[in-house]
């Protein structure tokens, strides 16, 4: 009997971590022999994660509507909300994942979450331990996941061990300098001129659950300020009628400048919220959080700690 | 600065997985230089378990009342009514287990599972994969552990792996014939007779949550049928004051036999959904299962099917 397929898929509005990681690990799969392994997604790919494809002359992933009768494996997400419509008429098969844990299932099943970096920096430990050879375009995607997820190793959720196995990638991958093909990398992206408002905040968004509020999290790097202020009344005009109409508990869009290490947040909704958060005022829907540059460890912690309290 | 201490705690009710695994782990830690790593528990030692400590010299770990405060390692569980009291006023920080998934936390954490025989099997694995030395003690509790949780590898969960490292751990364990001194552990806590009802209803207990409803399952291994007759009717009793004090949506007792292959299930409370797991009456407050032998994998995801539904 031939086996079923195997559909991988990383979070909704996918970032190149949550591209690049199923496409490296459908390889690591098929090459155990686990039948036909697929690589898919549930969004558009971002300008970044198209220019990483190009560059290693890897194909897009294929787009999945829905989970419903497939064999899944969750990568670089792991709570409902950010997994593929109709995820509890589809059957899980493993996950693997470097953020925090909201997580249900009815039968055991492989689960592998590590406080690191990025997803990539697992599935290259994964060829690692099992020593298996990693080619020279799956190096290439695998680097550049890390390097997207910690901005080039700036983001406080960097570890020594994501240095390393980048170092590592990066000759496999014949990158001589990471810097420079990271900045190069980051330059896709980092730039709001000519995107459309909705672009601009679902280009790398988040949906989370806590005490039964739903809330929703954009973040943009951005290496000018001057081109947020001048999009900074779109985008809160855009958020309020957002949560208005998709139910938000709390709507946020950070604007984070990594050189700078800070993060201006735009908030529509219940910002009493926020300002629990922080022990800040929120002005005018902004609030400005000075060293705070990654919203998993930054932003999403205490906002769920206000939330439950 | 000298680290904090580490408490590693198996699940309440524990049985000789929940107890061995954290003394491996705790060694293993303190090995790779973690500082003051301390196996601890929630409950008291079965008979099984007290055996297994004293054939190979081994402390029973230190009793927990509260985790409140404390930095915690979850094993053999991830679900909070597993897990010591107060553990959302202590730190988790790190999980290892084998069984489903139900788990929530604000933190990227360290979090392995897989669906394999016993938790234990999964320690084992680490000091493998880390290349570390494991004393005779050590490796006579993790492959007591493991052939407690398979039943001598008679259970449903059991796979290969578990198998191979049983089988590894024996001749660092000085352990001729693994049938029979798994059986001579099994025999320690497989007779009902002389024990008190509340005995026999927790001494392997689980507590579980879906849907909003309380759910209780114990269970004991049976070696005669006859033993179980005769204790029904108090048994059946307990059930129905226990649920009714402890507020229980369903509370029930499985009576197993390894050898025929089989459980009875007392049960009290709402047994309808017991009914719709199991597509049989429920006659006298009982249900008979034949083939059914698990309650991880038989049991537990039929009624939780039953409930959300």
């Amino acid at each position: 009997m031939p086996k079923e397929k195997i559909y991988i898929v990383g979070h909704r509005y996918p970032d190149t971590d949550a591209i690049c990681a199923p496409i490296a690990y459908a390889f690591f799969l098929r090459k155990k022999g686990e039948g036909e392994v697929v690589p898919a997604r549930t969004g558009k790919i971002n300008p970044e994660t198209r220019f990483v494809l190009n560059y290693f002359k890897v194909d897009i992933p294929v787009l999945i509507k829905s989970a419903a009768g497939k064999k899944i494996i969750l990568l670089d997400h792991n709570e409902r909300s950010q997994s593929p419509k109709n995820i509890e008429k589809g059957k899980i098969i493993e996950v693997i994942d470097h953020h925090k844990i909201n997580f249900e299932y009815s039968d055991p099943i492989p689960f592998r979450t590590e406080p690191i970096g990025s997803t990539s920096t697992i599935i290259a430990k994964k060829f690692f331990e099992e020593k298996m050879k990693i080619k020279k375009d799956i190096a290439g995607i695998l680097l550049s996941g890390i390097l997207s997820d910690t901005v080039i190793f700036r983001s406080l959720t960097t570890t020594k061990e994501d240095i390393e196995i980048a170092k590592k990638l990066a000759r496999l991958a014949g990158i001589k300098n990471i810097e420079e093909f990271g900045i190069e990398m980051k330059k896709q992206k980092a730039s709001l001129k000519g995107k459309k408002v909705e672009e601009i905040i679902f280009s790398d968004f988040k949906n989370f659950t806590s005490a039964g509020k739903r809330v929703g999290i954009g973040q943009v790097e951005i290496l000018d300020e001057k081109e947020f202020r001048e999009r900074r009344g779109e985008i809160i005009k855009k958020l309020k009628w957002l949560s208005r109409k998709k139910n938000y508990g709390l709507l946020l869009f950070a604007a984070t400048s990594i050189i700078k290490g800070d993060s201006h947040l735009l908030a529509a909704g219940e910002t009493r919220y926020l300002e629990k958060a922080f022990g800040k005022k929120v002005v005018e829907n902004e609030i400005y959080l000075p060293g705070v540059v990654s919203r998993k460890k930054q932003i999403v912690p205490p906002l769920m700690k206000a939330f439950r309290e």
